[in-house]
């Protein structure tokens, strides 16, 4: 992550994952979920931040999820069912429940028809937030799989390269792969230029927005470096046309047709509730899982080992940091900015439980 | 394509796909291919070249595989294998043979298996160049499923964001998505900031290159417009990491551990051969194939219809100025740089051919 995007050390209050754990799964409880979906829902929150994935942790996405419980616009005991079925294919309709531990039942299915078929993907509708693609990727690769997880927003941010008007939201995908002594290769980004939650993140931490991240209303790219405009729209990945906006806006595109139209709710701009694709690839029925997770290591391996360019200190590749952040995160725990410390003291207070802080 | 890209009028030959088509044809047949296997080359070629994809078309890339079988490093009548198979994948040996024809083999494969089981992936290796990668995923729309086509490059390029040496190719990759009264959805492109052979297009043109598109031989990205320098590396999509280029590079690296690693040949920087990975998903085993078709429509026209921002014309999805410009070269014939019809009245001497061209 981006320097701009950490919280400051004045603001950070250091909780346990030991101690976050149990607060944000009584929360859960609290809003009605069972004993299961609440750990897996509490998993997905607590790997976000332990991975220093805050835009997906706890910190900007569990108000908005307990607010969504009590507007009724979550069941917390969601009826979930298959609507379409092949050997490898399937299309679920999530009951309106979360996405956090819909997904991971939806990438467990996929899974199941990985490991008979070869390979198997699940598309997911009515259901909620996700709360980031890279969980559920990773839920594969822990099962010697190929992941890949996408889902539309469910809402309009980002506008098409020259457009003026948002059509797509920020679509995210992840691909999760599984090495041998190296970390997993876990690929996680939104098609937009920077994250929706990064968004919220500088607003929160006062950052500057960087040129080519973000359009003003009438579909100009901002190329000046300065303070978040309260009124933009979101850029695809590339920024401007120049720096490869139309790749970025054509992945983004590739998501809402594999998320949300081929799971029969119709394009996202239409739809505007989020759906999910998620895709299982078994190793083993395409080469030999050693030999794989092997070449994996000598592959990350030699991209960590390459020279870096002037002015930088290292080349990583993608989940090698967020491993890193989990190691020193289990030790030193994770740093939340005091403000959502404060929401968690409210909450608690609200809903008459005992985190325990210390 | 944008407009630097383009042949400049003056050196501009054009010529009508009636004549080009069967020249191009008896070269592959003098090369030694199967009348099939010609013809079906002669296809991928010509369908770029209408689809102004010209990097991928006759221009750059028929010299270099007339080359390949003159020094025997590609089999003319290659013995394509299944090497492993499950229900819904196979790794395919391509027996040296050409990507041109060998590809659309294993789509077809992956498509009769996505009828089958809902979806099929099929990966290729020892094979040679692909052709462009939009030509294959479209095959799979032509049978009403999503294709995706991707390839690793088989040669050094790329840098890592921060890296100082290529450990990538430019990786491309394809989907393309049937719609039913507008022209197909179709995403073709590479991972690295411009293809490679744009880069080779720019050479002959003699055009500059924008900031962020290439690096210096240390892996400094070259952030001022100018000319093409000749010792180079390559940057991922985005160009930058705070434009970012940490996604191309993540994409890219997915397309090497799909497309190479899963085919059992290792990453791309070891195996150095392109590998490829085809995947086709039957519509129809997700959602009513009607329904989807129609809401493709209305995807693409909200897309088509986006209000421009101030400077821009129009918006457009990836497929329809390639549509377009093949309706229009259909009638005004493709426009070939004078240099290229040159080579064509080269190997026509050569290899006493007869192109008739008017």
């Amino acid at each position: 992550m981006l320097e701009r995007f950490k919280v400051p050390e004045k603001d950070r209050v250091y909780v346990t994952v030991e101690e976050m754990r149990p607060a944000t799964e009584s929360i859960f409880l609290a809003m009605g979920l069972s004993d299961e979906d609440a750990a897996l829902s509490t998993d997905v929150l607590m790997k976000n931040d332990l991975r220093g994935v805050e835009t997906h942790g706890v910190s900007n996405m569990l108000r908005n999820y307990v607010q969504l419980y009590r507007d009724g616009k979550l069941n917390p005991t969601p009826t979930i069912t298959i609507e379409r079925e092949s050997d490898a294919t399937a299309v679920m309709n999530g009951g309106s429940g979360i996405g956090l531990h819909v997904a991971p039942k939806a990438m467990d299915l996929a899974i199941e028809k990985a490991r008979e078929f070869g390979m198997g993907s699940v598309c997911v509708h009515n259901v909620g937030h996700m709360g980031g693609s890279g969980y559920h990727a990773m839920r594969a690769a822990d099962q010697d799989m190929i992941g890949v997880a996408m889902t539309t927003s469910g809402s309009l941010s980002t506008v098409p390269t020259f457009g003026a008007e948002a059509r797509l939201g920020t679509n995210p995908i992840a691909y999760a792969a599984p090495a041998g002594s190296m970390p997993d290769f876990v690929f996680d980004v939104g098609t937009s230029q920077i994250a929706g939650n990064k968004v919220r993140l500088v607003e929160r931490i006062g950052a500057d927005i960087l040129p080519g991240w973000l359009a003003m209303p009438d579909g100009t790219p901002i190329m000046e470096e300065g303070p978040l405009p309260s009124d933009h729209h979101m850029l695809p990945i590339g920024g401007i046309r120049e720096q490869g906006s139309h790749k970025g806006y054509g992945f983004g595109a590739v998501i809402d047709i594999l998320g949300s139209t081929l799971t029969g709710i119709g394009p996202g701009f239409l739809a505007l509730t989020p759906g999910f694709h998620l895709t299982a690839y078994n190793v083993d029925s395409f080469t030999d899982l050693a030999k794989f997770k092997s070449d994996m290591d000598d592959f990350l391996t030699a991209l960590v080992e390459t020279p870096p360019a002037e002015g930088h200190d290292r080349v990583v590749y993608a989940g090698l940091l967020e491993a890193e952040e989990t190691e020193k995160r289990m030790v030193d725990g994770i740093p939340y900015h005091r403000e959502v410390i404060g929401w968690f003291k409210k909450i608690e207070a609200e809903l008459k439980l005992d985190f325990s802080f210390t």
